[in-house]
């Protein structure tokens, strides 16, 4: 999986059926080096209830339909879960909330 | 999922059996950093009523086959919304029928 | 799916018993803002009786076992049409037969 | 599949129910020309008692989902093995516990 | 599918159960513009008897697992068959056993 930060939203009105329901938000890509953004922005369903700002993990492919909301649906890209921390080598590199 | 704005059309007699009747489009990646075209076209099936020149939303791999029209068949790109807006950070981005 | 122009073809002897009988091609992707080759070649399984020369739409991954030649096989590239025309922005960019 | 370093781990409260009790790990991937760190962190899941510092294996896309902890869950990697010995051309080059 | 040159092979003693018995070799990409080597090596199943030095065709993600030895196994690699011959564009390119 890979972490992203919520930067928005999307809305389509004509869209598949199954779709009905959904929240489609944006995200961009984080760099776990650097904790920055980096590479182009990217539509993915939330499953958990993220908000704008917060740094999420996403499942690409079959593997974001593995949710109840997902289940043979379109999406090749759904958030998974809101990162609370990120520990690399003993150092804690990401505490959600204190983020500078 | 990705954006992309259909620029064309494709043509294929000789094919197999299951695509018939699928309208195959060409479409081209739209950066939404910038909402500009960026990398080259790729062909994709249309399951929305989508027309030339409208941003829309398409899914890809395994997932482009979770719609009524391509289930069980040899897609790997399906458009699954016609885009009306999209906000980042709070500004409205982008919105149909009012591209620049 | 992304096009491709059917360069040649390989014959392997020792391998997956389910591969019995396929067609094995080798084909280069095809640039549709150029329509010239661009990338390395690949092998790809044929579901159509494409010809060498012929320029071709195929899918991959899980989408190109979608079809009755390669439901349960080993491949993760198949040739699922032949390229007849090819239409962008209201110009015919490609007509088979009628390359320069 | 690839191999990885294990650097890590992140906490995740609010995330998918389907995702309770799995660990998970970040991961840097190596290089097998020189076995040294290449690319940028991801997250994967744990199935084998993977520990910091230690050089694993991975599976991707629909494969990390075929083991008993990661059936039918939104994930899109798992580490599938550790590494003991790594043999290139007659040398060995990587061995377990004896890393440089 | 791609071809590669085996050149080695891996042993992971703690393992996920279902990759037991199963033969993991390392394997480098092969470009069929120059039938050299070009990019990093990666670990794949052996499912035909593919020895070192030998070039072989691989399918990769779901497609890997479509064969007797790998179905429900986490692998994302497998090599389907010995490369015998490769024509392209009337000539033979590769021909086993008459590298130089």
């Amino acid at each position: 999986m890979q972490l992203a930060r919520v930067i928005g939203s999307m809305v389509s009105t004509r869209k598949c059926d199954r779709l009905e329901g959904l929240k489609l938000l944006v995200a961009v890509p984080i760099d776990m080096d650097t904790f920055r953004e980096k590479g182009s922005p990217f539509i993915t369903v939330d499953t958990v209830g993220a908000g704008e700002g917060e740094i999420v993990m996403w499942a690409g492919g079959s593997s974001s339909r593995q949710t109840d909301l997902t289940t043979n649906k379109p999406v090749d890209s759904s958030i998974v879960g809101i990162v609370d921390f990120v520990d690399i080598e003993g150092k804690r590199v990401y505490s959600k909330g204190q983020e500078t």
